[in-house]
């Protein structure tokens, strides 16, 4: 067996020496370098703006969508979606483990994982699609996928379905940095609050901000208000468009007493959102984008354009401690749980 | 006189409702709200990135890039690049004050102000570029502009030539968000370290970091490398491609004591530095893109990727006094300002 890199570049077609996510195409030839883990693949998640983008261009149909989604692994050897350069992620079994590794990690053959790095840069040979789940976002398939050494993944839990745990798993970096992000008394917005990403971040940020906080949702439909304000995830529910941010700074300071808020969260899978996130926080707070649809320019000279001197985060999918983080949620809230098993799952 | 919106929505053609940098098309009639002011413009000093684009796309000839800039403004009613998204900057001279902010500003008919708003989202009518002076993105022209009332501006000093000052304001929230993050001891590396932000971000990080701190510098050729080291203006210079981000890595290590460093600066005008700017730095350090060539998936999904808990920050062009610290490093250090002549007026 041949040692490759720890990041995975031995594996980048073009162009040579980048790494695997920046390439236009990556070898999905399944024989293993010493430092990588052969995985056999049962689903894969993919991320909620590029399914969308795929569902959209291509009319909703099912068929359809299986077609471009082989084309895209065909040509890339990856589930890399070429306009909005996003991924998702896996579950499956460990099939091999290199010789490097084994030994030296806490998985075995036979274990069942999710992996926690993108699918955007994960080689991937697609056999055949056996299912596409359109309102999850979730493709079925079989097929086989490599985990470079420097990959993260999460063992499945035993307590929970394992398309349960993937669906959180999916979203683990926004409940966990907002987490990290939220301290008792701050008012925080989360857009797309009633999302599969929004709900954790709004259940994490009640429990971070106590009762003299606030917590407000901005959502989309009536229907959505209505769940959040059932569930209690929130200390305001507001409804609005969050492409139209004048609209929602008035909303969230009707609110909090007039005044801006100390932290946003984005996690809504639409473009332009970027504005609504900024303009209702205050000077020094921060704004923390989990969508995948954010443009950085159209933030950081926007923040500019209206002389807001904010901290603006560019939402990390990881962060230490996250897969447990928020798989303990499910565990925690069995509302959570259930609206996640009837939703995502 | 009409009032328009604080934010300058009332000037938005399309789409109606958001506001005016996200906006396809602005209105660049000239009649002045009552909160707005009337600047009669000298020059644009356009984005580094938005600057090269058109450069590149025109094969570096003079009147074909006058021609698409008339085009884009003609187009949008503003001088923001349709490709990168990103605008720049002007000076100009007050010419009218709208009722509702007069003797409300720090300003007169006939201050010589820049905007340090972006242009992408600054009403802006044309009337003849007189001159584009290639090597340092300026672009002279006769014309008018509008400020809204959120919009941030300077005014010139008047112990530095005019064009001068506006170089270094163009790049203002680079040192001042520097000074902000970088603390004593820090190890930091600046990518682009010679360029307009670069230089300056550099001698702010020296100063921070003090003399246990290494400030490291990444530039792309010799005669950078031997302009930081005459300057003293780094600890450790290195040469490498900052689209390399495995060999950018491996030289940080090397003059960094084989560790990782707390944080790092994107100062680069082009695309794909993203992973150079993330690989080198320690878990729990800061990753701060300045540069508008930056890609939001590029970042989030290549830090997931390999598994980097880091903190990453979009770089904002406005931060408290930012216009103020920059000027001062000019006067501050004769060599940085010498330099600035020579180049960038």
């Amino acid at each position: 067996m041949k040692k490759g890199c720890k990041y995975g570049t031995h594996r980048v077609i073009e162009p040579v020496g980048i790494l695997p996510q920046g390439a236009k195409k990556i070898s999905n030839d399944m024989e293993l370098y010493s430092n990588e883990i052969l995985i056999d693949v049962k689903a894969l998640n993919v991320d909620s703006a590029s399914f969308t983008q795929i569902k959209e261009s291509v009319g909703g149909d099912v068929e359809k969508i299986k077609e471009r989604i082989l084309e895209i692994v065909g040509e890339r050897g990856k589930m890399q979606n070429p306009v909005t350069g996003s991924g998702g992620m896996l579950i499956g079994t460990i099939e091999k483990i290199g010789s490097d590794l084994e030994g030296k990690i806490d998985l075995q053959e036979g274990d069942k994982i999710a992996t926690l790095v993108s699918l955007s840069l994960t080689p991937l040979k697609i056999e055949e699609i056996t299912d596409v789940k359109v309102n999850i976002d979730r493709v079925e398939i079989k097929g086989k996928a490599i985990l470079f050494e420097s990959g993260i993944y999460a063992k499945l839990p035993t307590d929970m379905e394992e398309t349960l745990a993937l669906a959180a798993l999916d979203v683990a970096g926004a409940p966990a940095q907002t987490a990290k992000l939220c301290k008792e008394n701050d008012s925080v917005l989360i857009l797309g609050a009633a999302g599969k990403s929004g709900l954790m971040c709004c259940y994490e940020a009640m429990k971070k901000v106590g009762k003299n906080g606030n917590v407000i949702g901005l959502v989309r439909s009536q229907k959505d208000a209505d769940l959040l304000n059932e569930l209690g995830f929130c200390h305001n529910v507001i409804m609005g468009d969050a492409r139209n941010p004048v609209d929602v700074l008035n909303k969230v300071l009707e609110v909090n007493n007039g005044k801006e808020i100390d932290i946003s969260i984005n996690c809504v899978n639409v473009t332009d959102t970027e504005m609504s996130t900024i303009l209702p926080v205050r000077d020094d707070g921060t704004v923390y984008f989990f969508s995948m649809a954010t443009s950085f320019t159209k933030a950081a000279l926007g923040a500019e354009g209206v002389g807001k001197d904010v901290n603006m985060i560019i939402g990390n999918g990881y962060t230490k401690g996250h897969a447990d983080l928020t798989l303990a949620e499910l565990r925690e809230n069995q509302e959570l749980r259930k609206i996640y098993e009837e939703l995502y799952v």
